[in-house]
């Protein structure tokens, strides 16, 4: 099968969060682990990424040496990503591919996401990123063209915008090197946001992309078979936090479309897990998967995880 | 023909050196200008670049920020700049090509190239790096590892192993990809050094690898029928600063050698490119071209530049 996994930011760090460059490749090792098993059972692989603590640690830079050297760009913030935790996953992912016998060829590509101009996240900016600062601090940075937002006893902090992802560019390259056999590293952190303008030419736009969002669209792209959402837990859970709390497993689009819209996932969190696991199916793909990075074996098997089927694909 | 291009660094910044990222982004939509003529031409282009003045930026940015978010490593500074370089040529090559009718794909690739673990270069740094500072603020970085050299009176200065290439990993998937007929952007900044430890793992190095050292030796692995360093002269000049200069025009190896051993270009900055130029065709290559990046189609063509021959190559 070919099989689209979509690494969660989280799953770069440490177990405490820590964003230290060992913490990081500590953790990729971890799930090169994991993603190695699927390549060795004989599944073709594609690999994409989050990157929010990382983000976060480029934009505390880029407001500490904001006197001494020119800041980036957020399009620019997940670029450089692209390249730490692609390079990493090449090391690490080899290595473990190695370790199994399964000497399969990996590549991480440089991957840009379209974006439309017009997305109204670019007018009302909704996505909190980075650390909280004090007014002060913050007034000084909306002096400068940026959005903050009182969040309470925290203080203050960015919003941008989360535009929804509309093309991955590098598809193409994609499809060529999956069809040479190569286990792919694409569009980290949802892609780095680019908008077309009226020439043709693209160019990047300050935004920040929801990774499961371009996940779900790049698996259709490709023609992946399963998409799979890697977390920290086995199950979506229904009534979290309630007495009657319980794990979703096997279900159809329509159920979970139910259990979404009574409310039964974080926005922040599992929401829109679930909702990129939705949208593959809904246009098309066969299953989605939402489980512990941990388990991805066994999910992809069938043996566990929140799984929405088409029944119209069904085997 | 089947040509590397190697951009320098600086032809990656503003006139005034200058790396904001408008002024980069600017400079490199100049040099996909003239990378573009040549995939119109009909010719077959790999394109390699510098990143001095982004990974300085990038070093500036681990200092100031260092009591917040841990600093990375040099790999890392250079992966981060693989992403941000490689994603603005991918959209300045795409129009640049597009305003030619030359509609190739393009594909930005995160590139490592290893080094060994015992290069002299990591028992005696050379490579000065990043920007100076007093001698109490270095002092302060030398007790965290660092090597500082006192540089007189512009202050202390990082050196650091510029260990010799060896092999740039990404050498199939770049192969796989010129095939496919895409231009290909790989090994920026030299490529991110790892080390092959004792089980066959590799991770990265803090290191910097000369860019055109890696061109030269990425132009042998894929075969290329040209080198070109692109720089910001049409010419290497023989006895520079003497009533005796002259351009060097069309040499062999041999009389190119000569120049090199009498002392004709300086170790800082014409001396590596014409190692990097001399070895392509030392290694069998049959044409290295020095001269400016706007003249890079009339060098391809023959009628400018310092052009190194290999006479048992000739056509």
């Amino acid at each position: 099968m070919r099989v689209l996994v979509a690494l969660g930011g989280n799953a770069m760090t440490g177990p405490d969060g820590s964003a230290t460059p060992q913490a990081q490749r500590a953790a990729i090792a971890v799930a090169s682990e994991h993603l190695a098993d699927l390549v060795a059972a004989g599944h073709e692989v594609v690999v994409t990424h989050g990157n929010g603590p990382q983000v976060g640690n480029l934009l505390v830079k880029n407001e500490l040496a904001a006197h001494v050297v020119p800041p980036v760009p957020l399009d620019w913030c997940g670029a450089q990503t692209q390249g730490t935790i692609g390079f990493t996953l090449l090391d690490t992912l080899e290595a473990s591919l190695a370790a199994r016998g399964a000497e399969r060829p990996v590549a991480a590509i440089v991957t840009r996401t379209l974006v439309a101009a017009d997305d109204p996240g670019f007018t009302r900016p909704t996505k909190p990123i980075g650390r909280f600062l004090p007014r002060e601090q913050a007034q000084a940075l909306i002096d400068h063209g940026e959005r903050w937002e009182d969040r309470g006893e925290k203080g203050w902090r960015r919003v941008v915008a989360s535009p929804e992802p509309i093309e991955v560019l590098e598809t193409p390259t994609l499809l060529t090197l999956l069809g040479a056999g190569y286990v792919v590293v694409a569009a980290g952190g949802g892609g780095i946001p680019v908008v077309r303008s009226a020439s043709g030419a693209v160019h990047g736009v300050e935004a920040v992309i929801d990774k499961d969002l371009t996940a779900a669209l790049l698996a259709r792209a490709v023609g992946a078979d399963v998409l799979v959402i890697a977390t920290d837990v086995p199950y979506a859970v229904a009534g979290w936090g309630t007495p009657d709390a319980h794990d979703i497993g096997r279900v159809t689009l329509a159920e979970m479309e139910s259990y979404a819209a009574a409310g039964h996932f974080a926005s922040g969190s599992m929401g829109p897990k679930i909702d990129a696991a939705m949208r593959f199916v809904r246009a098309g793909g066969s299953r989605s998967i939402v489980t512990a990075l941990d388990q991805l074996a066994t999910a992809i098997d069938g043996h566990i995880g929140t799984v929405i089927e088409n029944p119209e694909r069904e085997r």
